[in-house]
């Protein structure tokens, strides 16, 4: 079956320019951006590992790891049947289904879809924008990617916690205006933030998103690393993230 | 009366290169490093704030603040008699006993000690290092600078919740490996942090210090500003720590 034949209307195919890696997008639902390229740089899991992706959307996470070589088996979770579907033939498309497997569902299931203290590593790249209420059409799947519409940060570290076992990573990124509320509920679910990176667009500008790596129990010593910087001057990446795409 | 007869033995005056203004130290309790300079920098207080410094020390917050043209009246709690007494003689070398009045006794009682929602701003350099135990000899007086010996985190946010208006501000400095702890103090007595500066000995470095502003209510909106870096290279301060200074 030729590559085109995975896709449906509306939809492309990207390459992600790593070991030939590529990923079926619909520009109408949603299409990874730089957040997805820094987790799963910022993420780490030995070729042992096996690893659940909580709200997985087109399953970038998973493919972008996996172009990394990172971890032995995937999960992945997605709520909406449609984003689901594109994440299944994107594993398809690069002959990884045997290695990732997508499951349709609610994260708040999470012990029923994928099993309990089952994971050494949990990635999510969760909705960072508070729910919106009546100002979000909550038919439309952009929206339910980006606001706190079908589950909140709670929710995710929640899920987090149940599926890892103990000692076990959580590699998410945030926003940093919700910091606060990030840390009660970490500490809610017994997991102990370990490293945390601040990425700034700038050296000067305040930090547009959070990096953090949390453990499932463990000890209060907690690294803040190096900022990472985005652009060294306007439209310019810097040595870093160059290093990192 | 000339400066020498304020010192006791042991004891010398430093210069603190603003404004005229000088701190009476003595090496064998505590001399104030570059978190006091940097917290002093960070703290805002308008010229009709009152403002409550807690673990003052021998006063070097509070009086660099002066120096630094901010805040109306000062209160400054210690429970080290010998430090509050070396804090008291600085405020008069420094010809602002009018202005900032030194307490001896514990944070514990701030609402005895200072009363409850009297400050627009609370500043604190506390202990940052979890007691010792056994280690440490709780009659040195270094050691309860240093040490959560006599209060701990969650000891001084209660004190800065207490003593703060609604919509006061609380600025501190600490460590970043304690930063989930800390947020989870702030929860617990409704302050919210609202901006965050991590402070690196060089760019591609950890973070070594956390300027924290926190507001009592508010929203969750949090800003972490750019860093904050020491050196540009060893032994060479950045630009802006020299303005800092």
């Amino acid at each position: 079956m030729s590559d085109e034949k995975l896709l449906k209307p509306g939809e492309r195919i990207d390459d992600l320019m790593r070991e030939g890696f590529r990923l079926i997008q619909n520009p109408d639902l949603f299409c990874f951006g730089i957040d997805a390229v820094l987790l799963s740089d910022f993420a780490k899991a030995s070729h042992k590992s096996r690893v659940l992706d909580l709200c997985t959307g087109n399953g970038v996470i998973p493919i972008l790891m996996l172009a990394r070589k990172k971890g032995s088996s995937y999960k992945a979770i997605e709520i909406q049947e449609a984003s689901a579907d594109i994440a299944r033939r994107s594993a398809k498309l690069n002959e990884v289904s045997d290695r990732l497997e997508i499951i349709q569902g609610d994260i708040k299931d999470v012990p029923n879809l994928v099993g309990r203290d089952a994971f050494d590593v949990v990635t999510c790249n969760p909705p960072y924008m508070l729910n919106g209420g009546g100002l979000v059409n909550p038919d439309d799947a952009k929206a339910l990617a980006r606001h706190e519409i079908m589950c909140n940060f709670d929710d995710v570290a929640r899920a987090a916690s149940r599926a890892l076992k103990v000692g076990g990573k959580f590699y998410f990124i945030h926003r940093p205006r919700r910091l606060s509320e990030i840390f009660v509920s970490m500490k809610k679910y017994n997991l102990e933030p370990k490293r945390i990176r601040m990425v700034h667009s700038f050296y000067n500008k305040p930090a547009v998103m959070i990096l953090v790596e949390a453990s499932k129990t463990g000890g209060v010593e907690l690294i803040i690393e190096p900022p990472l910087v985005i652009y060294k001057e306007p439209g310019v990446y810097t040595d870093e993230v160059i290093s990192i795409y």
